[in-house]
C-alpha cells in the first residue's frame, strides 16, 4: 500500500514518472528455457516477469491465469502480448484464456501437476547450477510397466539409475522410493522435478551415493489419512506386494531395510509416514517434503502411530538418520506440518524440522531432494544401523 | 460434387433423408484412448468420427484443424462440440483454432510431431491388439543423456530394452537403431509408435528376437541429400563416432555388422540409406519406412552409390535380409519411395517392396516396425553372413 501510494504522489511532487511509467517491464526478455525448441514465447526478464505471446486476431479476451497486474497488449498483426508482476523464481504451471476458453500455451513443452498436463515457465532461480545440464556422467531414467497385483492393472513407473549402473553388473544400489503429490503423478520428479540431474551433478561432486531412485504412480490410493493399527492402506500394499518386490527383482537393489529410504512431497509426505512410519523394518530412512496432516487428522495421526512414537526402540534402533520434515515459509501446507512435526517432536523423535524461503512448488523439492540426497544412506552405517 | 448434387436432389426425388440427416453420426462416442486421465473429450464413435468440446463463452468461431465436413454446435452453456467427418483409423495431430488462436486441446495427452507438442487422438485400429497393454513381460524405455562430440551438445536418446534384459547379466543382444522423421524427435517411437508394447508382445508370443532398440535425436543432422562417396554427413558421423559408441559402451551389444540394424521412417528413412548403405562395415540390415530420395535428387543417389549397387558382393555378403522399402497407397512419399526402389532394384539388389494401405502416418509405421521386428536377426545367420 505504501509503496503504491508513493508511486501516486511522488510524480505530482516531484516530476518522476507515473507509477505506470515507473513499473514499465526491464526490457531484457529471453525465452524461457521450458520452451518447445526454437519456440521465442513465452519469454521471461531479469525481474522475473512472464510475456506470453499468442496470435488471436478475433479474440475479444486473452490473459493468463497468473493473479496481479498484467499488462495486456493487442497488435495490428492479431497478436496479444501479456506482461505479468514479476514472479517468484522457479516453477510455474499456468494456462491462457482466449474468451473464456482456458488453453495451455503452444509454446511451451507440457508438464503433469494440478491433474493436468499442461503448459509451465520457469522463471530462473538463484541456485539453478545444482539441476543444470552439464557434461557429466549422466544416469538413466527409465519407464517401466509392470502389473499390479493390489490395484489390477499395469501400472507405469519411472526408475532413475545411477551412471555407473551399467560398469559392473555385480554391484547393488540402495533405494530412495520418491513420491509425488495429490494432482501429480509419476513423471513430476523426472522432468520438471529434475530428479535425474540433481543426482548426476552430485554424484560427479561425490557428495551424494550413487542410488536407484524409483519414482511410483501412486494416484488413487495414496491417502491423506493415517492408517489404523497394524492396518496398511492400499498404497502401502502396493509399496510392499508391488512396487518393492519388482523393483528388487529387475534391478540390482541392495537388500534389507537399510538400503531403503522413503520420500515424497505433499500428498506424497503421507505416504513416507503412513507407509514408512509404519514400516519401519522396510524402511530405515523417512523424508517428508511440504507436507503434514491437517488438523482434524493429526490427532488421529498421534493415536494411531502411538505405539512406534512412543517405542524407545524408534529412535535407538529403528531410524537410521532423524525424520526430516521441510516447509516453505509461505506453503500452504506449514502449518499442517508443524502440527505433525509436533507430535513427533514431542514423542522425543529425532528429527530435522528445516523452513526455506518459497512455497508449495518445485523450486523447494527440487532443493530439498538436492539436500537430503547428500545425507542418505551414510556410509558409516552401511550394512548395519 | 457428384454426391453433394445427388444428395440435394434425392430427397426431393425419392422422399429418403436430407443429405444433412442422413450423415448424422452414430451417437456412441467414446474418450479417445489418447485422452488425459478422466477426460471425457476428444471422442471418437464407431465411424471414426471425432468430437471435440471446449469451452469458450465469448469466442466467435471455433474449430479444428480437420479438413472436410464438420459440424459445430455452440450450447447455452458455452460449450462448443466440433463433430467431423469420419477419419482414417490410426493416430491424427490435430490443433483446435480458437477465435483465431491454434491452440492444444486440453483434453489430451501431447505429443511431438509436426515440429511441435501438441494434441492428437486416435481413432481405433482393426489390428490395434499388437499395440496393446497387455499383461506380459514389460521391457524398458530408457532415457539416456550423452556428449555428442560432432555436435558439441549433450543429446537426448530413448532406449528400449528387452523385458528379460535384467535376468542375465552376461546375455548380450542385437540392436535396433530406429529413425524418427522430420519435425518429429527421439520421443516419437517410444511414445505414439508404441515401439515398446509392440516389442513386449512379439517377444512375449515368441515372433520376434529379443532386442535392444535405439531411438536418437537427428534433428538438424539428417539429410534429405545423399553423401558424396567416401564422404559421411554429420548424421553417419553422429552415429558413428557417438551414438554406436554410447550404446555399446552402456548396453550390452552384441558387437558387429550382423547385430546391427537400421530402420527409420520418413527422414529417418534417408538415416538408412545414407548412413547405412554406406557403411555396410557397420549394419546388415536396412528397413526404409515411407521414403525415398525426391525425384532431383534420386539420380545423385544412384551416381553417389554407384559402387555399393553394382558390386556384386553388395547380395552376396554384405547384406543379411533383403533392402525393405514400405510405403502406404495414399504415402506422400510414395512415388519418391517407387523412384528410389526402382534404383536399388535395376541394380539387382535383394529387395522387399511393401505397399500398404494408408498413409504417411503413425498407423503405417507402427505396422512396418511390427512386420519387421519379425524378420530381423534371423537365428540361422546367427554369428556370420
Amino acid at each position: 500500500m505504501k509503496t503504491a501510494l508513493l508511486g501516486v504522489l511522488l510524480p505530482l511532487l516531484t516530476g518522476a514518472p507515473t507509477w505506470a511509467q515507473s513499473t514499465q517491464p526491464v526490457e531484457d526478455f529471453k525465452p524461457s528455457s521450458l520452451n518447445q525448441s526454437g519456440r521465442q514465447y513465452p519469454q521471461v526478464n531479469s525481474e522475473g516477469r512472464a510475456r506470453f505471446r499468442i496470435v488471436a486476431p478475433q479474440a475479444q479476451s486473452v490473459r493468463s491465469s497468473f493473479s496481479g497486474e498484467t499488462k495486456v497488449d493487442k497488435g495490428e498483426d492479431g497478436s496479444w502480448v501479456i506482461t505479468t508482476r514479476p514472479l517468484d523464481e522457479g516453477f510455474h504451471y499456468y494456462t491462457l484464456n482466449i474468451d473464456g476458453a482456458d488453453v495451455p500455451d503452444p509454446g511451451t513443452l507440457f508438464f503433469y501437476g494440478a491433474s493436468r498436463w499442461g503448459s509451465a515457465i520457469e522463471v530462473p532461480a538463484k541456485d539453478q547450477e545444482f539441476y543444470a545440464v552439464k557434461d557429466v556422467p549422466h544416469g538413466q531414467l527409465r519407464q517401466d510397466m509392470y502389473f499390479s497385483k493390489s490395484t489390477n492393472a499395469v501400472r507405469r513407473c519411472f526408475v532413475y539409475t545411477p551412471p555407473d549402473y551399467e560398469k559392473d553388473s555385480s554391484k547393488r544400489y540402495p533405494v530412495l522410493y520418491l513420491q509425488h503429490g495429490a494432482g501429480e503423478d509419476e513423471t513430476g520428479w523426472g522432468s520438471q522435478g529434475h530428479a535425474g540431474l540433481i543426482m548426476d551433478n552430485l554424484i560427479a561432486a561425490g557428495k551424494a551415493k550413487p542410488m536407484i531412485i524409483v519414482m511410483p504412480n501412486t494416484r488413487g490410493i495414496a491417502s491423506a489419512d493415517s492408517p489404523a493399527p497394524g492396518k496398511d492402506d492400499a498404497c502401502t500394499q502396493e509399496y510392499l506386494k508391488d512396487i518393492i518386490p519388482y523393483v528388487e527383482k529387475h534391478y540390482r537393489a541392495k537388500p534389507g531395510r537399510e538400503n531403503r529410504a522413503l520420500a515424497g512431497l505433499s500428498m506424497g509426505g503421507f505416504v513416507v509416514l503412513n507407509t514408512g512410519l509404519s514400516h519401519l523394518d522396510t524402511f530405515a530412512e523417512l523424508y517428508v517434503y511440504s507436507s503434514g496432516y491437517f488438523p482434524e487428522k493429526v490427532q488421529a495421526f498421534e493415536e494411531n502411530f502411538k505405539q512406534v512414537l512412543s517405542d524407545p526402540r524408534t529412535n535407538e534402533e529403528l531410524l537410521r538418520v532423524p525424520i526430516y520434515m521441510a516447509q516453505g515459509e509461505t506453503d500452504i501446507a506449514l502449518r499442517n506440518g508443524q502440527n505433525t512435526w509436533a507430535v513427533i517432536n514431542r514423542h522425543g523423535l529425532r528429527n530435522f524440522w528445516v523452513l526455506s524461503s518459497g512455497g508449495h512448488e518445485w523450486r523447494n523439492w527440487r532443493r530439498y531432494l538436492h539436500q537430503t540426497a547428500q545425507i542418505m544412506f551414510p556410509e558409516a552405517r552401511q550394512g548395519g544401523i
